[in-house]
């Protein structure tokens, strides 16, 4: 094994898209030698850092220094941490000052921070004078494992979460799990939770992976998240090279999201995305079962795995009413004339393909999984 | 010929872009047959209809009734005309709108306007649940030759116009030259600019084809118009096919839009579009001549033809000074390190490779340029 933070110790990987491909680098001691990295893979002389006001003293702040000895153009861009900063406003603002600071075509956005960060300012690149590439360096479990890989950016809105954004796949993701120990456990705790989602929608290997290492996981060790990470990232690296506009088989990783996202809108974003994926993981096992598609069990072995999750994340009981949560239900964006359509598992390690790996669930079917979820929970 | 408005006279050709084809129908009464055009090409069951309040009542309200007949579930949704609807407020109100009625995956977009519609509506579409089909159904001669075809979308910020936006190609173009009959004078002059700048930079013949029809076309004969815009599209989409992200080659189609957009951004955007084009083209040729890479006599040449399109289009004289100007030129999309580019012809037809299309000029170059426009315009 390397010594901590040595450079070089890392995975890569690569994304397919549809108009090429883009490297996954994860390892440890990536951070700094970021500028390196920027160069090799954006090619740019004049850089808009995006971060936030908690991982910008933390991190961003040396990458920043990094990058300007390196001879670049650096703009720092921070805004106040948390899902409140994922807003159309905030990105008007972020383009605006790099506007101001005169950042043309031959710019790029390198994005320092967890999933807000790395979705809000995906959307900026994305949509920056029609596009600059973006370079996503993930803080976070969540953004390691899931916001940074696959090109997805936006914001949230009034009438739900990522309602607004485009697909704009980076330049490249650089995920240095050396910052993790920074990483309160509460998120990494929350973050976790998609890597569950990976095994028990992807590979059942990965689910058992994760119910051996939890707790050196959820301690932050560096070499463990660098390998579990990689696998993780890996999943989903072949699910979105095979549908990276989510027409067909990328919805199912969207195992758990129907409900999970519902009941973040529902609770008005207090609750924390990690935790909703949790419940809505359980929540669609539960429905999988009901409508007889989902082996016996199943439930029981995620909310095994996720309960501990779910108490790391410090999550609280859940105060909503079941028609709180399916008011949302309806305009979930794989919502087909208005009816919500879920994924739902075979098994732990494999989803059903149903019809275009989705299903209708009738109104009383879902509305008995979500007075179960919200007596339980 | 076919009667007036006869369904099916139409000319149609194909735009090649990263991941397929899109096509371009132009031609006469295909309002009358939009239901069928959107069924066969959007295939969607909800479409939210973008127009303007100008355009509404002599045109969109019809398209909208047409296609509730055929079955479409429509939201019908309005701007006040001009360019101070083509805002990030308008494109978040759009899409809120669009949120509220419950617009989900299945839905598409259809603009039915002029270029501000076309762009806007693109931009709601572009970034719609990350993305959703927009139908583009110009109804100007500048959208129809310009703005509906190539995929660009976005709208106007502070800093300068179309500085945010996203690449987003149409699922069809559907140009019916009968709506021309409605476009007021001054806005056919101001589109036909366009046109002028695909032939003096793309096709010397299509320059000579507008020299001898100009006054059909400025009188919106709709069967000269359907074989002028058709043959101009043309130009275009053979440009854009080659490089549809503007890397190099489709810079072309800048040509007196780097002076052309630095005027409309000082004027505070009280210069129309087409009139600033036409300005921008007349001072780029001058500034060809002055850096001995466009041929003696491109600029008179270039008058010419356009001193008349802006006296139809009232263009009033520019009280600005050079470096009202020159200030605007840094933000231009094509700059490099804060450097302004230009697109230099080398004669009328064709434009000089220069470097990657474009050519870094002299400050004193420029300012003499802009001196001598605004002391002339």
């Amino acid at each position: 094994m390397k010594p901590d933070g040595a450079p070089g110790s890392e995975g890569r990987l690569h994304v397919r898209t549809r108009t090429g491909s883009y490297p996954v680098l994860v390892g440890r001691g990536l951070l700094q030698r970021l500028a390196g990295i920027v160069d090799e893979f954006a090619s740019v002389d004049r850089v808009g850092l995006v971060t936030d006001d908690r991982v910008g003293p933390l991190h961003a702040e040396r990458v920043a220094e990094q990058c300007r000895r390196a001879g670049l153009d650096v703009t720092y861009l921070t805004v106040p941490a948390g899902e409140a900063s994922k807003t159309r406003e905030s990105w008007s603002v972020l383009t605006d000052r790099m506007l101001d600071a005169g950042l043309g075509r031959d710019s790029a956005v390198i994005a320092v921070g967890g999933g807000v960060v790395t979705d809000l300012a995906g959307f900026v690149a994305a949509t920056y004078l029609r596009g600059v590439p973006v370079v996503q360096v993930p803080t976070s479990y969540l953004a390691m494992i899931d916001a940074s890989v696959g090109g997805k950016t936006g914001v949230d809105v009034r009438a739900g979460k990522n309602l607004v954004g485009a697909f704009h796949p980076p330049a490249v993701v650089v995920a240095d799990t050396d910052v993790l120990a920074t990483l309160p456990t509460v998120e990494r705790a929350g973050g976790l939770v998609e890597g569950v989602k990976h095994g028990a929608a992807l590979d059942e290997g990965h689910f058992e992976a994760f119910e051996r290492a939890a707790p050196v996981l959820l301690d932050a060790d560096a070499d463990a998240a660098a390998s579990y990470v990689l696998d993780s990232v890996r999943l989903k690296a072949e699910v979105v090279g095979t549908d990276e506009r989510e027409a067909g088989y990328r919805q199912v990783l969207n195992f758990g999201h129907t409900i999970g996202h519902a009941l973040e809108s529902a609770s008005g974003f207090a609750l924390a995305h990690g935790a909703a994926v949790a419940h809505g993981m359980i929540a669609e096992a539960d429905a999988g079962e009901r409508a007889g598609v989902t082996a016996g069990g199943t439930r029981d072995r995620l909310e095994a795995v996720l309960r501990p999750l779910l108490a790391a994340a410090g999550a609280r009981r859940l105060t909503l009413r079941p028609s709180d949560v399916s008011t949302f239900l309806r305009v979930d964006k794989k919502a087909r004339r208005g009816r919500p359509r879920y994924v739902l598992l075979e098994r732990v390690g494999s989803v059903s393909r149903g019809d275009n790996w989705t299903y209708e669930l009738p109104d009383t079917l879902v509305q008995d999984v979500l007075t179960r979820l919200l007596d339980e929970a």
